[in-house]
């Protein structure tokens, strides 16, 4: 099912403005997170128009957090944090996606804590976007 | 491996602080969160002291989110949340688990956002906390 309102179904310019495509794996696509206050911030986006987890199939479960799990490992290869975050809200939409959000102990930024929806506090170039995004790539080969 | 200074490794007096026993699962321990500004909110803890789900092996993986899938859907069956939230944080302490947070529209707290670590806003008494434990495990069953 793809719903026309839906960033995350309809791409393009509706996912634009918060990301930027990084892959397509098996079960997801991956955005880079234009808000960097977290370098090498992601969503791991399913490819099911669903709400939530408990809407997929177990096979569809496994194969969604195997991304993720992928996903994961190539931000730690690449950017090295100390600890990646997950986390999966979307109260007000309801297509099923995670933020993977690195964290750094030296960088001190929501060290510790949860971390917000968009601090709406870094944003980068489109050359710096484009090595992050090779960066990850190139882990997830 | 255990970890004796890790409240879900040592559970008793350190887990309690935080959170009340409401069962075991195939992979997991559930625990009701003290502080209960969403109905319902629970903790999915791993039997593996591992840091991250990139921690665990394919299998483990699968088994884990089973889990949490099983519990979500109790949430979701005895509390009938517009949604429920998951977030896996810990930049401090090295044992996976994961918060399940049931958001209410009609409620408003928090609603379209995140979840705050710990609001400290909402605790219950002994006899509220059971009846919350015993609807969840009534759905488990």
């Amino acid at each position: 099912m793809i719903d026309k309102n839906c960033a995350y179904c309809m791409e393009g310019e509706l996912v634009s403005k918060f990301g930027i495509p990084v892959c397509e794996l098996p079960a997801s696509k991956v955005y880079l997170f234009r808000e960097q206050s977290h370098r090498g911030r992601v969503i791991v986006a399913s490819k099911h128009h669903v709400s939530e987890l408990v809407d997929l199939s177990d096979a569809e479960r496994d194969a969604f957090f195997a991304d993720v799990d992928k996903v994961a490992k190539a931000l730690h290869a690449a950017f090295k944090p100390k600890k990646v975050n997950y986390g999966a809200y979307g109260d007000t939409g309801c297509h099923l996606h995670f933020h993977l959000v690195p964290k750094y102990e030296d960088d001190e930024f929501e060290w510790g804590s949860t971390f917000a929806m968009n601090p709406d506090r870094k944003y980068l170039t489109q050359a710096e976007y484009s090595a992050l995004i090779a960066a990850i790539r190139l882990r997830l080969k």
